[in-house]
């Protein structure tokens, strides 16, 4: 259904406005019309009618009617979702005990498509953090969280993930062979919990175990991260993987209650 | 020209998509086509193609074909806006270390109409923390960092504020006399600070100042929070208004530089 849809049921302007709304970021804080038109391949008068409409329903600004801006309006999209993510708010006290005790980044993430996505995260406050906001999205397959999420779908999920994805190697570590990533999601399922060894970035190890709901469906993974100068792989498994199975059995107990 | 719009120029669809997003949340995490279309204002056959559309788009997902839940996906969207705040992120680490020096939550807003919107928090990790996300909106005119906010805007915006507002009683601590916001206001100016007393919430304390541009300009308001049962109004400017000037030094410091 989501891959096919008529053309006539199709609201084009709707998706061209989403997309105007995301081209912003931090290189293009402030962008012209032209920008804009060229960007999301659109007329100079689609664009302009665009622009003018979120400029009246205040989701972008400008000062000088030439430069336009995201205001924080944008924000309440974001956030309708994360508030109808309601295992999210019972689960952050929860994590903010954990980064506390284990003194290092945690983070909550959910499976959209082929990429997790940081829905919760705790940075420690060290120089050296690894710099991943609410909302980033990054390619499961390379992840701790990733694996625990994939290992929560059904094989045959999981096996048209591997012939879908198309594995980048991104360090000399990342698995990049689809039979490798398959038996190491079996391991996976196996043990119960992940390890990513600088697999997406050098310097950066974490571990990471699914939370589950009453039926055992994986809803979403949780991760501790941190650089590989200050914790080995067996820290990770030794030291941090009894704290993070804790947190999720406290996370779950809560959920199970409501 | 954010007021007024050419009919001609206004894009329906797209609002009526954004408020479709926007109608979602913990209350209303699954909406049915009939509920979607009776909250938007809609008629069933276009709520439809805007469903289907955000289902095309990856915006929106069903298991069943009848209700209908955000995805992740949503994130993007706000996390454009996070993403071209390019100040937030340089700011972080500073309340990240502010937040453990002062063992209380700390939290930047910026002015969006008549509210401050939260965009960056660190709360810390006690039993009884104030749930504020990222995203959140309160009244500018009973919080501390709103009226460091309004402050920065000159006499004659403030005074236009202060005639729109209809100022609720919150609690018998809050300001509703527009006569008395002004001079309140004008007191924020000459200190550079802003204290709130329960004013929006019985238990609830903050102090917050402005962090402003190479220009002046308030770009942003940093607070401390904390319940009031712990930190009494002469600490609050005693013991945590020195540090909170100290990161905001920081934090202006590094945005200078750049």
């Amino acid at each position: 259904m989501a891959d096919s849809i008529k053309k006539s049921d199709f609201v084009q302007s709707l998706e061209k406005g989403l997309k105007v709304i995301s081209i912003f970021n931090a290189q293009n804080d402030e962008l012209t019309l032209t920008e804009v038109a060229k960007q999301v391949e659109l007329t100079r008068a689609n664009a302009r009618r665009i622009l003018l409409t979120l400029l009246h329903l205040g989701y972008v600004t400008s000062a000088d009617g030439k430069y336009f801006r995201l205001t924080p309006k944008v924000l309440t999209l974001g956030y309708a979702y994360l508030s109808s993510l309601s295992f999210r708010e019972l689960a952050e006290p929860f994590l903010n005990e954990l980064a506390k005790t284990v003194n290092e980044s945690c983070s909550l993430s959910v499976l959209d498509g082929h990429d997790i996505v940081y829905v919760a995260r705790v940075q420690t406050s060290r120089i050296m953090t690894i710099s991943l906001g609410l909302g980033t999205r990054l390619p499961a397959y390379a992840t701790s969280m990733g694996r625990v999420l994939l290992s929560g779908l059904s094989q045959e999920e999981v096996e048209k993930y591997a012939s879908e994805t198309s594995f980048e190697p991104f360090t000399n570590y990342t698995i990049t062979d689809p039979q490798a990533f398959l038996e190491r999601i079996n391991l996976v399922r196996q043990r119960g919990w992940a390890l990513a060894d600088q697999e997406l970035e050098i310097g950066v190890r974490s571990i990471a175990c699914p939370i589950k709901d009453k039926n055992g469906k994986t809803i979403a993974a949780l991760n501790i991260s941190g650089h590989a100068s200050r914790v080995s792989r067996d820290e990770l498994i030794e030291k941090y993987l009894p704290e993070l199975r804790k947190t999720v059995a406290q996370i779950e107990a809560a959920l199970y209650k409501r």
